[in-house]
């Protein structure tokens, strides 16, 4: 095989996997915003099927000859063919460890999973779902063996996330994050709680959809490119530039979770609306890892969405659609409901200073689940256990304790360390934007377009050609330094606390 | 190849079109409800490639040795495995008389018709549609030629909807209901018009979703087993019976609309969702004809739904949601305006009465344009004077004319008759289930269950077993005859409107 013909063959390729991929995405955005309860057990036969296919083609020997070919010259190539085959490698040496019936079955594990995962929330019944987490489990403990039996398992899972992520990189991360927000939080908790009592009121659901609209909108997010649906568990699913699916969740007694999911959502939606058309439809679409694309979204939700400038921006919206509930409620006022700070039990619905306590408590419980040191039936009990030691709340219920996340449900062991690795990338990232342009101004005028213009241009249009390492290096404008998201929370709750 | 051998490899065959026509249902459903506008091209590349696997393995010489040898000998088979063999080899004629790119490039086409359509039909720009259109009827005239080219080509497309059916069946049949029909329709414009002012307010699309679930809920529908969603153009797409899809249009102006489109798709819904789980998954899953599948959906809207017991079972429904707009509103103020009979220029909206001279307009020009006596540029000049001369009305715009229904755009020629056939079968299914069952017993009790048990037990459950022909006659106790359905017509006017 020529270089030519194997990259003639890259392309067949990648169309077959786009066919296949986009019709699996559609079917799971399908499954979690509108598709009857009843339905999983035949999505998921389908679902496997499909993914059966997928299966085939990347471990076919003839990938094999592609990669070797292409990997073999790298020197030959452009960065963009090299990164291709790269990335075809990776996902070709993932399959190739799992047999296509085993692989087949875990897919349609998890289309049961997601809907006993569904029920199992809403009545609080984790010994439903347990054994499916079980199953899970242990397909990702044996996934990881397989892959690379000399690493920790938990580590090579991560890798899958964010390559080159190890515990090693994360115990002294969250031990930081620890040692040093959790002062913040106690001297938080003793000053006096601001006032949200204009949130405790109903806000028609109805109302709250024209306001996503609003949302989107300021965000410079065209619905002809990007769909909103409503699903339990708010996600973001991109197919490619012109076709990109956030699902959100309203809640009538509470505007603000469904605003900053949203928010949250719209900048995963901008990281995939704002990949090269050069990237479409190949290997090198979709964003570079899980951290990153919650870089993204956690910068839109938290460091412009509960900025004082944006809730400005927002306040006259909200006020055209809930007149009475925010009678008398100014920007400053919606500002410190937004960024009320207290121990709490969802991590959706968290602050900004307590967040990374919610995903620490993940990180610890999934590694010690997968180094087999944690039965998934303990889990109820030591996620119980440890929101109270390390929030210090208690946990009515399972819905709103270890049942409250889709992630495990679907399949995502090593997921959650993103969320906290992306917001303190994007703080880095924040500080550099503001040395290039006037982003407080851009908010206040109503306008994301100089923001998201500067991220398009460091990290959303190189889809993924660039490793995250590399993004993380171009946009902060040096290596990843975690003290400077401690610094930004100390200084942020600081002046709101008047510490 | 042994029999035996050729009814595993029919099931297996089975399992590989049932997953990805499960695909390409839910990337339909998902295209014509939620996927936005800018998603249409890639979709159409995703779908056409899928529907090129199909191609490829129902023309596969396998397949066609698995037909041959089970219809060879069919003596020896089951009627259920006779009649797979027969549809398998249905399917296999009709794709392989077009080649693979063909057909491909046809479901790209469509994808981005339905799009420009929808665009078309808000902005009434019948000329942006217009290419589409004559790329769909030159596909379809060649398709009928290829398929036999002895036969009028229209009958060949007619065939595809009703087994059987053409144009001499049903030249005499429009005649007859032109004939009959016509002068009472003259008779009932003398007659005062029914006060239908209720019925001209707002009735918010909020509740009107409220209302929605109620309906579907007296119809006896699970919400686990369908869903509800949105679209430009009312259908029902059915994947098993667990997984049968709604979509609903609401206008905030016209309250009866969205009830009389969800009856219609509930009954559609009904079909789908009460077929035998033997058929499940093979090729004698969803319904027999399209004139089967509009004689339920018909028979819900209107035998069921424009009843007067049904309309005294919705009315404290309606007015629990929409006090206000229905203040002094009794059960025979609704049923006589769910009833007003007037020429009108949406055929989905149109009474029963006036309702086949819309089916027999679009019947009259498809049928010309495939015969090659109509060109597709002169179709809205043709509407609109038909409109004029069959039913008096004036078309304002292409919006509500020749561009108001989705059929064309997505390939149907040769479907609107069944809409008239299956309206005239059920009224015959009716008299014999009333024969029975104390059908409005049993609608006045708000319970349709008896109504769909009888056709479950007579329609329902056969799937594809039986021939459109087959049910018909077991369905209707007797061979069809039109002039029941012109009898039922006649004294529901007359009555309705004391002629």
């Amino acid at each position: 095989m020529t270089i030519n013909e194997a990259l003639t063959a890259l392309s067949d390729l990648e169309a077959t996997l786009r066919a296949y991929t986009h019709a699996l995405g559609v079917l799971n955005y399908d499954a979690e915003t509108v598709a009857p309860r009843n339905s999983a057990p035949a999505r998921g036969e389908t679902m496997a099927f499909l993914s059966g296919i997928v299966h085939e083609r990347v471990t076919a020997e003839q990938t094999g000859e592609i990669v070797d070919t292409l990997l073999s010259q790298k020197e030959s190539l452009s960065p963009a063919d090299r990164r291709r085959a790269e990335l075809l490698k990776k996902q070709r040496d993932e399959l190739t460890v799992i047999p296509a019936e085993e692989y087949m079955a875990y897919q349609q594990l998890l289309a049961e999973s997601m809907q006993v995962w569904h029920d199992a929330k809403l009545s609080s019944d984790y010994a439903a779902w347990a054994p499916y987490l079980e199953k899970i489990i242990a397909f990702n403990r044996l996934l990881a063996r397989r892959k690379d039996a000399a690493k920790p398992a938990y580590d090579v899972l991560l890798d899958g996330y964010e390559e080159g992520l190890t515990h090693e990189t994360l115990d002294p991360f969250f031990a930081l994050l620890r040692q040093e927000l959790t002062p913040v939080i106690l001297e938080v908790a003793k000053k006096p709680r601001p006032d949200t009592t204009f949130l405790n009121q109903p806000y028609p659901i109805h109302l709250q959809r024209h306001f996503t609209d609003r949302v989107l909108a300021i965000m410079g997010i065209s619905r002809d490119d990007c769909a909103v649906g409503e699903t339990e568990h708010p996600f973001t699913e991109g197919f490619n530039k012109h076709d990109v699916r956030i699902a959100t969740h309203y809640h009538e007694e509470n505007v603000l979770s469904n605003l900053y999911s949203v928010v949250h959502e719209g900048g995963h939606a901008l990281y995939e609306l704002g990949i090269a058309d050069e990237y479409q439809g190949t290997l090198l679409s979709g964003g570079s890892s899980m951290s990153i694309h919650e870089s993204q979204s956690r910068f839109y939700e938290n460091l412009i969405g509960r900025s004082l400038p944006f809730c400005e921006v927002l306040l006259p919206e909200l006020k055209a659609l809930f007149p009475e509930q925010l009678r008398g409620v100014d920007a400053e006022k919606l500002y410190r409901a937004a960024n009320l700070s207290e121990p709490s039990l969802v991590r959706t619905e968290a602050d900004e200073l307590t967040y990374s306590i919610h995903v620490m408590i993940r990180y610890a419980l999934e590694k010690a689940m997968i180094e087999g040191d944690l039965n998934v039936n303990d889990i109820p009990g030591e996620w119980n256990r440890m929101y109270k030691e390390y929030l210090g709340v208690e946990v009515p219920d399972d819905r709103r304790g270890c049942l409250q996340d889709s992630h495990w449900s679907f399949g995502a062991i090593g997921y959650f360390p993103s969320y906290a690795l992306g917001s303190a990338y994007g703080v880095q990232m924040l500080e550099r934007m503001e040395a290039d342009i006037d982003v407080w101004g851009a908010v206040r005028s109503g306008s994301l377009k100089p923001v998201t213009a500067w991220l398009g241009e460091r990290i959303h249009r190189h889809g993924q050609l660039l490793t995250p390492a590399q993004l993380v290096e171009g946009a902060c404008g040096g290596p990843f330094d975690p003290h400077r998201y401690v610094n930004y929370l100390k200084d942020k709750y600081g002046t709101l606390y008047r510490l």
